[in-house]
Formats: structure tokens, C-alpha cells, sequence
């Protein structure tokens, strides 16, 4: 069940900080075989590095997140996206372990983006912006890491789009990530992913205030995107959290035979479509989408054939998640296995659908801390 | 599975009919309270009516039908849109039983809709015409009926929308129904399904040419109404029927890193959707998918307590089909068999989803065929 955030046991005031990196002439060079530089990274981070610098944790987030997992904001009411799961005796204890957060490369919350000024002609890339795979994400955390100097990190963890970024990590970086916990997440895209995700892009791309991307300065493709993230969520919740928190409902008494919303579900939707637009750019959500369609790592592209690695896995799932079935995470555990890695698969019981992985908070602490602990212990022991 | 289409067993060539009624001052009193008329239904029959008028079926088509059911409009290649379970020897054999289908109340497809000249202004309705209900539709249709001299209905069926007209059939005019078949439907509309609704009249809406409604002359919001279409496409099928027919295949070799259709699932997509836009009009689809959103015969209100009907029902679902699940169909005949209704429920294993009750045409055939003849000699055996 939902646990309530208190600021009791909260890891305090944060602020997000900046890392810039991949300067001319030492751009980032892209799966697509585009350079990009200069790249900043928005980050965060909670906890303190040990002396080893064998306590770091990196969280990844997904679609609509970014480099603010917990904690406040100097003034905010509101906490971090994932606060619940990282402070002093949660999932991710920050008395022991040092929490690191950042906003993924073609994002809006401070880092690098499409909506960042091109250093070529000091108007935002638009999209001149390069498209972007999760590897490239990937790859640009990894400068990140390489910054805070930490040689291995202990953990990378991150739902749905999160989780990509998680497998990605052990594929790219086998040897820098001592154990990974993918949650609600694929190896790939199925057609009716993808399928969702081109129509929240068709959406935005019908949106005359789109302009083939090129609205900065004016207004953006507000309409469009809302409807976007209105698609984006029917498909997070399922079947049955709909029923439990909306059912038919109406806001009025009686249907009012009007195209307003009469039903409460009408008005959740509209309200978060709305308030989307507020805070995501639509560009980012054009090429972060299209990362997540293109992102493949079935099969034998996780691990190789011959080679062996000694990544740790703990790849979480949960029931009424349709949008992630557990099949997909099931498969994953299935590689894994072939491959001799070692991995455990935990099926969560929930009826929230795939936000489950922000809902369910007691359940995935009571496992990711268990697992963390484990893997810290054997960490330091084989290393005295 | 999937049966050819053959002009061998077809009903040949067609025509759509054309009736007109409620002609002021007797025009239809809609249930939420508008008058409406003249009324025009368009509608097309198969078959030879009998001397004693039991052999009519009356098909009630899903959102996007028409009332071009079967055989072929003159110079036309494809038939109409439920032709092969329409024609000699099919599972409303034509042979035997006199089938008519018409376009509903608030339809494009020659029927009176938003689309239509009001009468007051000489001018399109556009947001003028009256919200309306499934029980408007049935009750245009019962016009029809009276029109053609057929007191009792052999059989009224249909799947989706068409289910819901058949429901509400049973609760309007019990008495005119000798055998009801619904298929992949709802006594009403889950959240889920609203939600869905919803953020299709929110994309047609968002479209600048939308105008409020009032675009007839004018170019027809195309971008919106393309959009809300391919919403609805993923959901008609199943992640398992869309990943046997595209997978992750490409249209080119290689990504493209642009964000045209990359994947074959985008490109179908696109082709459905812009389709889509040619042949329907942006207002009747607010219209009727409000209407199915109001739907509502679950409970008591599908027969009320203490009423008896001898209305006998074949509920059909399919397994896969995720937007109208098992449980609703199977909530149906739970209600009906409280009320002591005679009622077989026939669950079709299909990979298909919601579009199966197009499709599937072997097996609907099998229970349908049977179904009608036995109900038709029934009849005729109580008539001796």
C-alpha cells in the first residue's frame, strides 16, 4: 500500500547541481553517430561517498522524472519523486549508502536537451537536437561517475524507462555495477508499446503550436502533449485501480450531456494533462519516447554469448502492470539465467497497474533493502 | 481464424435505403429531453422478409460501422463490413431469414447526425444537435422497424457498440426480441474504456480545425480524428495479435533516428488513422462515443426486478480482447441469470482482442448458426 510521506524521515533540503562535460573538441559521440557537446548533467545526491567509494547508489528515472528523487526543494512542499524509497532508514538508506540522481540526457530538467542552446548558433537544437538511445544516456551518466570518482557502483536501479537505463548500465559497463535492480521494465519494446508511444508523438506532432519543433519563444505544443500524457495515464494505471478510484462517477449529479467531463475520470485525466505541460518539454518527450522505442537489449545483446559477468540482479515485477507485462521481466530473468548471472526475480502483488513502482513502497523496501545490505556485505568482506 | 472473402457465397450487389420519420411537430423525444426530427436512417436489408414476418435480424453495427453490413455497393471491390458472416449459408443465412442493418442515430453514413442539415437553419448541426444516448439509437431504430412491419425481431445482434444496442433492445422492448446475441461487450463502460473515450474527443478537440464543432465547408479536423483513431486501433487489438503481425520490424533496414514511422506498427498506424479521417465525420465520433460512455444496463436496469422476459441470449466474449474483458460479458449473464433469463454464455479462444468479433468468423458461425435455427424453429413450432 501507499505510504504516507512524512518529513520526518526525510534526507532535508537538497539541491540539484550541475556537471558539465564533453567539450568541444571532446564531444560525446551518439549511437546515431551524431557528436554532441558541450552535455550538462542536472544531479543530486544524498548520503556521504565512503572512503572506498563503495556505497554509491545510482537511481535512474523514468519517462517523466528527473534528477530530484528525494527530498525538498529549498520552500517546497512537495518532496523529491521517489522520497519514499531514499532517506535514513528507507529502501535506499542514506545513513549508509550515497544516493546519486540525475536528469537523463535529452531531458528538460537541467540537463541537456532539445530544448538547450545549440553553442552553433545560440538558438535551443530543437530538432537539430540529435536523436538520442538509452546507451547514450547511459553513456553520459557515465561521465558523471567517472566525476564523482567512483570506480563501481554498488547499485543502479530505476523503474520503467529507469530500468532500461539499468540493463543498459550492465551491458555497457559490465564491470562498474556490482549488482542492478530493473523494475517494471522490458528488455525491448513490444509493438503495443511502441504503438502507445507513437500516438502520444502523433499527438504532439498535430499540434499546429508544435512547428516542427521549433516553438521556443512561443507558445508550446500544449494541447498536444496533454493529450499525449493523458494516453500515458491509462496505460500506468490498470483496469482495476480506475474502478477502485474513480468507478462511474460524476462530478455533477446528472450527466450533462455536454462535451465537458462528467465523468470524475474525465477530469483526473484532463487535470494531469494540464499540469504536464507545465512542467516537460515537448521535444524531450519526442526523443525520450523514440530512445525507449529503439532501446533492444533481448536475447543475447544483454549479455553476450561466452562472456560471463558478476552483476547481481534483482528485477521486480508487478501484476496488474499491462503496460510492462510480467513477461517482459520474466524474459529478462530468463537471459540472465542462461548466461549463469545471478539473478532473482520477485513478482509484487498490486492492483495500481504499472505506477505500482511508485506506489508500492513497503514491499520493494523490504526487498531492495535486504538485497542491498547483502550485496554491500559481500562488497567489503571480499575486499578485506 | 481469419476466412477469406469470396464473392461465391455473397449476397451480390446492394443498396442502402433510406427512411425518414418524426416529422415535426411528432419529432423523437430524446432521453435527455431534446426533440428531434425528421429523422432519416439509412439501411440496407438482405434476404426475403417471410409471409409471417418472425425470420428479421436486425445487426447493429460498433462505432465506426455503417449500415452497408454485406454484398457489394455497384463498382465496388469490398464488401461490406460484416459480409462474411452475412449471405447464403453464412451464419445469417439469407436463405432463410430476412437480415437488416441500419447506421445509427448520430451517424455519417446517411443517417441523421451532426453532420446533417438542421432544419431551423439550413445549416449543418454541428454542436447543435442534441446529445444522445444507445436508448435514442434503439429507439430510431425502432421506427425502422415498425416502418418494415415486423412486430417481433427473430433476433437482434451485434458486437461493441452494436452489444450495448442489443442490451438495450432486451430493456427497451422486450417483448419485439425473440433472441438477443452481444458480442465482446459491456452492460456499461468501465473507467478504462471512458478514459479511452475521453482522450479521443480531447485530440479531436485539441485540433484548431475542430472550430467547436463547427467545421462543415471548412477542412475537418483530419490530425485530431486521425489521432483518436489510432488510439482506438491499439486498443481493438491484442500485444499478442500485434506482435505476431509487426514485431519490432522495420520499415527500413535500419533506424532511421528520425521520427518518422520506423517500426511497420507506426506506419500501420498512421495508414488507419489517416484513413480514418476520409470516410467519418470528427462530430459523430464525439457523439456516439459519448453515447456508449452513458451506457448504462448493469444491475437491475438490464431487467428489473420482478420483470420476466423470454428473450433467449447467446453473450459471446473473446479471451484476448482486453478493452470489453471476459468479466463484463460474464457480468451480463450473471445478471440475466438472476433474473432467470435463458442465457448461454460461449467464450472464444482467439489471439485477436477486441477486433476478434470481426475475424473470428468460424466459430461465431458455428454457435450463431446454430443459435438462430434453433430458436427459429422454436418459434415457429410454438406459432403451430
Amino acid at each position: 500500500m501507499e505510504e504516507k510521506k512524512t518529513k520526518e524521515n526525510s534526507i532535508g533540503v537538497v539541491e540539484t547541481k550541475y556537471f558539465t562535460f564533453a567539450q568541444p573538441p571532446n564531444e560525446l559521440l551518439l549511437d546515431g553517430g551524431h557528436k554532441l557537446g558541450p552535455i550538462t548533467l542536472a544531479y543530486e545526491t544524498y548520503g556521504e561517498l565512503n572512503q572506498d567509494k563503495t556505497n554509491a547508489i545510482l537511481i535512474c528515472h523514468a519517462l517523466s522524472g528527473d534528477a530530484h528523487a528525494a527530498g525538498y526543494h529549498q520552500g517546497d512542499k512537495e518532496p523529491g519523486w521517489w522520497d519514499s524509497m531514499i532517506g535514513p532508514g528507507k529502501a535506499f538508506d542514506t545513513t549508509k549508502y550515497f544516493v546519486v540522481c540525475s536528469n537523463c540526457l535529452g531531458g528538460c530538467k537541467g540537463s541537456t536537451g532539445p530544448s538547450s542552446i545549440n553553442p552553433i548558433n545560440s538558438k535551443p537544437y530543437a530538432l537539430d537536437f540529435p536523436i538520442l538511445t538509452i546507451g547514450d544516456m547511459v553513456d553520459a551518466q557515465r561521465h558523471l561517475i567517472d566525476h564523482l570518482g567512483i570506480k563501481k557502483l554498488l547499485s543502479v536501479v530505476g523503474g520503467s524507462m529507469g530500468g532500461m537505463q539499468v540493463l543498459q548500465w550492465v551491458a555497457s559497463y559490465p564491470d562498474r555495477v556490482k549488482c542492478a535492480i530493473p523494475i517494471a521494465t522490458a528488455a525491448k519494446h513490444s509493438p503495443q508499446q511502441i504503438a502507445f508511444d507513437e500516438v502520444g508523438r502523433q499527438a504532439v506532432m498535430a499540434d499546429p503550436d508544435w512547428h516542427k519543433g521549433d516553438y521556443y519563444g512561443h507558445s508550446q505544443p500544449e494541447k498536444g502533449l496533454a493529450v499525449a500524457r493523458m494516453i500515458g495515464h491509462i496505460t500506468y494505471m490498470s483496469d482495476q485501480s480506475m474502478e477502485e478510484k474513480f468507478s462511474r462517477r460524476l462530478k455533477e449529479k446528472n450527466y450533462s450531456f455536454k462535451f465537458t467531463s462528467d465523468f470524475e475520470v474525465e477530469g483526473y485525466l484532463r487535470y494531469r494533462g494540464d499540469n504536464f505541460v507545465k512542467r516537460f518539454d515537448a521535444n524531450s518527450y519526442l526523443y525520450i519516447t523514440k530512445a525507449m522505442d529503439y532501446f533492444d537489449l533481448s536475447g543475447d545483446k544483454l549479455i553476450p554469448i561466452g562472456k560471463k559477468i558478476e552483476t547481481r540482479f534483482l528485477v521486480i515485477a508487478f501484476q496488474s502492470d499491462w503496460l510492462y507485462p510480467l513477461y517482459q521481466s520474466q524474459d529478462i530473468v530468463r537471459q540472465l539465467k542462461i548466461r549463469h548471472a545471478d539473478a532473482t526475480y520477485c513478482e509484487i502483488k498490486s492492483t495500481y497497474g504499472h505506477d505500482a513502482f511508485l506506489l508500492e513502497i513497503a514491499e520493494e523496501t523490504h526487498l531492495i533493502k535486504h538485497f542491498l545490505d547483502k550485496t554491500f556485505l559481500g562488497y567489503n568482506v571480499k575486499r578485506i
